[in-house]
């Protein structure tokens, strides 16, 4: 397997924990998303969107975070990323698009740039922007993991899913854009404790092969 | 099954066009998103994010319309609204993300009202943002389904699936507010075919008992 990734990009991120949660090995190849490599042609060609992660796998060329997590968790179930009951299989996927539906979209580099330089943003109001999307969508996050007897150690139980594999790259955004974290002490909890996973340690940006580039 | 939604929203329209394709009958429950009902305290008590769609099910909220949608297809698995190869699975996914992640996160009211009252952006501008994302998100969308032979009369095969649930609503969305299509004919094609099926006519907005409130 090959993955297409950049060592910030918050999506390649959640792709890259998984993998080692599951303790797959694979090649690196970065895509410098700041200098658009995404845009040139020999990537265009195996991605439609320009968009990273992208895994080669079985001669295809996979998209999208969360579907590759889930194609990984189909090929090799353990450890499972999903739980077996529907309900439960439910409420972990939709803490993940709680995250990848609903903050990260609005903070991502293209959107970052389209208010700073088609909507002559300053910089002020971009990362008020920001901070706002990260901070009041973390705090729908909170309630669902507050107030459900279904949260453990991690967003689902005693072991990483799918919700952890989106949850813990959030949180690094949040905090390289110094977003108000005090609000969200479940979510901190849960953070906490998967970065004491060797896994989340070995996927992490300053990890990455293309780290400080 | 008691389905919370507002006959505009787009994700709500993607939950009801599976619940149709699928035949099963629910109780509908509207809230009004410009009347802000969805942070009305009956039901911020049931909706953690303050967002419809939100399934009630077995005793439980589910919320997220794609999580929502895969738990439906898990527990009444037909029509399967996935295929049934880890791959073409990834591809449905992956195209139903690239809508639901890319594209609709960036146009939905909240983010609206913000750039509107926050940014004080022009209505001029709100709307060119609108169409920005629209327009490029779907291009990429058409990269997809144009250059893959996967895709049939549908975005996968020849019976609807999870992407064509989620690209339906972004069309109605794109015409509402003007959008280019013009440039992307696979997709219109496919669109077009969907909406022939009487599943996609009864889910339409036009249809919905809050129509027009």
């Amino acid at each position: 397997m090959k993955l297409y990734n950049y060592f910030r990009s918050s999506a390649s991120f959640r792709v890259r924990i998984a993998l080692e949660l599951k303790g797959l090995s694979y090649d690196y190849v970065p895509v410098h998303l700041v200098k658009n490599e995404q845009l040139a042609p020999a990537f265009a060609a195996i991605s439609p969107e320009r968009l990273v992660p992208l895994l080669e796998v079985e001669g295809r060329h996979l998209s999208q975070s969360l579907a590759i997590i889930e194609y990984l968790d189909e090929t090799h179930p353990e450890p499972a990323l999903l739980p077996a009951d529907p309900l439960g299989r439910a409420r972990v996927r939709a803490l993940a698009q709680d995250i990848a539906c609903e903050i990260h979209p609005l903070n991502n580099l293209r959107v970052l740039r389209y208010l700073v330089h088609q909507m002559s943003v300053s910089e002020e109001a971009k990362n008020a922007w920001y901070r706002h999307w990260v901070e009041s969508g973390l705090e729908a996050v909170e309630r669902q993991l507050a107030g459900s007897a279904a949260t453990g150690a991690y967003c689902h139980g005693d072991a990483p899913t799918l919700a952890d594999c989106v949850l813990v790259p959030q949180i690094f955004n949040a905090q390289r854009f110094d977003c108000r974290l005090d609000h969200v002490p479940t979510v901190m909890r849960v953070f906490d404790h998967c970065m004491q996973h060797p896994a989340f340690q070995a996927a992490q940006p300053s990890s990455c092969p293309d780290a400080q580039s």
